[in-house]
């Protein structure tokens, strides 16, 4: 359908009605997709073709960047209008990404009430729960019964993102209870709220971080969560279809920030080349100029290093530094997933000492053969470098699950504390151990 | 709450009704988390202390060691009575986990059409979207009223997992449109469903892969998806519960592939240390074993390999595996979200090569004039390893992003061809052409 669409729009003059009737088949998601495909001019004169009541809704699923070429496009009222449709959490997403001039024209005709909401989840902590947020819910008394509900929920429930969790508050809108719409379809209609309302909530503070909250969806299995202020009132909800989107963008993160990259929200090709080549040289820049102590352990090894020595460098190196990353990657991962915490950390230590002799043990005697076979049977030569493998696996196992770890004590991201920074760490301190060994052993 | 369960299941004799007053207030998954606290005899003690209808739903969230302890000391009757209580796919879930001989037993009581359908399940290919849906669903006829529809959620709709997406479905069984409960809610009792139903489906197969369909889910926000068979017949539906559980294993998966763990679904501290060992050891061994090639290089570089030029290996390699990391992390992760695929190949590269210039000037640039001011203003020596960096941090560039599309054009996981792997064949190109160059400029 997405290449009929761009075909019927292409026509002169379009054809409405068999573009409308063709949009009718059309999931909302798939027609915001085809605007990715026009250019400038066709944009506009596409979003105007749209069916009025579809109009805001495709407009949330459209890119930030088609977003503000439609916005320029329209009069500041019909601006407003499209702002003033979206959920709340749609036309905040919206305005983050908008300058200043922009975001001033559209708000102009958007009603003060809606304005001032959120204008509030604009001013929440980066990542909070205020931010991810709608303020639009259902919310019900206790003293109503199942009928009056659902015919609040029938007057009410057409603006409301999500109507199968309905919170219940009291006079001082503090939340008391919640009740789905499971319960309400299969409860007599003559039962009362307070009666059948669930009093255990799941809830969430506005300034907690998106994180926790996603971990609380899933621990719970949750399709949607209230949110409330320091006063216990009830002022959102955050619902499941967001909360996919965080675990995917948290996600993404982490593999960013593991892989020494500056995290970025856009997608590999909408990413301009500078933007790309400034999300890692920085990262790359700092790990090359560590590199040089790992540098001056080579050099002060002596004037004569054997080349012999030298060629096991890269395999000591390599091994220790995916030993690191091994159990970084584990840790971490462990603690975004909230089944590992700082307070685990001398059980987690114990565990990878023990980890790390088996590993230690096992490479070390494959080593150990591999070499004494393949360097004309030199036992001494075989044992430095089996020795300093050993070490190495241990080191690297240690500090790949030490200092995440610490980060987390410290407040910073764990994920920083991955692979190429271990890396660093541990080829140090493995040419340390191997050239002494060597010295002793060999006495080069 | 937890602490306070713990202990009055301690005490002698147990006060039943505190407890079951205590049980009420709680979660069900919390209760579920209190069994990893207890001994095997409290455990089993504990299960048959819950309430009758409750017990299933705590079964369903205890882990599997713990839930093979609980059927172990139960009767083959009630056993088949948990088991039947449970949803399918958590039926499924825990008789995949279960050894035959308890498989045997537990199934024993259940009634042979619930059992055919567990069987059936069992039968799909692993992690695709067969064994993930569940069989317990809402389904309507065209000519139904809104009324009705009710009528037949009401009687039905207890022992379905979602209620809040009902599926519309021909004599055949062959799925025709969906509408959900928020459609009901708001419509005229007199509506005949065939009218108001939604008939531009999000549907997948019984055999698509569990990723894709979290793809999907996130792409439409959806709550639920119709799971049909060959011949459009409706078979399952998938919930969004489990597509949130189902994201975060495929991450860890990826971390871990991407960490060259063998991936496992066990928590870190549930894992023993053998089990931890065999996953990290064979991929150790493997990278340990190819470094092998890199170490030939260095070797055939020359008996006199000058210690200065030794010293600037390590650097090299890091970067170079750093470089590389950054740009598989990249395509790895835009493949899994779907926003890559193997067609962007000649576009991927096009941009890395670019990136890689941008990033190969910068770093050599600040390298060039690190090394001539520390190593006694040698142009030479400077310009050698400036030249190699370069090299090699185009060769990473090229290799992270053309590996892991090949991996997905030959079918293989692009997870496997990260950081690790890439980082032992940029090495080996890095020092080959880091020896040529030297020996080129600097005669050794």
């Amino acid at each position: 359908m997405h290449e009929e669409f761009l075909k019927m729009i292409n026509e002169n003059p379009i054809d409405i009605s068999s573009l409308h009737s063709l949009i009718n088949q059309m999931n909302t998601v798939d027609i915001a997709e085809i605007f990715e495909d026009l250019n400038q001019k066709k944009i506009t004169q596409t979003f105007r073709l749209l069916p009025k009541n579809m109009a805001a809704d495709v407009f949330s699923y459209i890119t930030p960047e088609n977003q503000q070429i439609i916005i320029e496009a329209l009069t500041d009222s019909e601006a407003s209008k499209i702002i003033n449709e979206l959920f709340v959490d749609d036309a905040v997403d919206f305005i983050e990404e908008m300058p200043a001039n922009v975001v001033k024209r559209v708000l102009t005709y958007v009603p003060d009430a809606k304005r001032q909401i959120i204008n509030q989840i604009l001013k929440y902590p980066e990542d909070s729960a205020g931010t991810i947020m709608t303020t639009e819910f259902v919310n019900l008394r206790e003293h109503l019964t199942v009928r009056e509900a659902f015919e609040n929920i029938r007057a009410t429930g057409l603006d409301k993102e999500t109507i199968y969790t309905c919170y219940v508050i009291s006079y001082d809108r503090v939340l008391v209870g919640e009740v789905s719409a499971k319960t309400l379809m299969l409860s007599d209609p003559h039962n009362i709220i307070g009666d059948i309302m669930e009093t255990n909530l799941v809830f969430a503070h506005t300034t907690d971080d998106q994180e926790a909250i996603a971990n609380t969806f899933r621990k719970y299995g949750l399709l949607s969560m209230p949110i409330v202020d320091n006063e216990q009132r009830l002022v959102g909800i955050v619902t499941i279809d967001d909360i996919v989107t965080i675990i995917e963008e948290e996600n993404t993160e982490d593999f960013e920030k593991m892989a020494a990259l500056t995290p970025s929200d856009e997608p590999y090709l909408k990413t301009g080349i500078f933007k790309h080549a400034k999300n890692r040289i920085p990262w790359l820049l700092f790990l090359m100029l560590s590199a040089t102590v790992t540098g001056t352990i080579i050099e002060n090894a002596g004037d004569s290093l054997p080349t012999l020595l030298a060629a096991f460098i890269p395999m000591l190196m390599d091994t220790g530094g995916n030993a690191g990353a091994q159990v970084s990657t584990l840790i971490i991962r462990g603690m975004a997933l909230g089944e590992l915490s700082p307070k685990d950390i001398l059980k987690i230590m114990w565990r990878e000492l023990r980890i790390g002799v088996l590993c230690g043990l096992t490479l070390g005697f494959v080593n150990f053969i591999r070499i004494y076979l393949m360097n004309g049977k030199d036992a001494l030569l075989s044992l430095t470098i089996t020795i300093s493998l050993m070490l190495t696996v241990l080191i690297a196992k240690s500090v790949g699950c030490v200092l995440p770890i610490l980060a987390k004590k410290l407040k910073f991201d764990p994920a920083l504390m991955a692979s190429p920074f271990i890396t660093t760490i541990v080829d140090a301190a493995s040419l340390t151990i191997y050239f002494s060994i060597a010295k002793a052993i060999l006495h080069f």
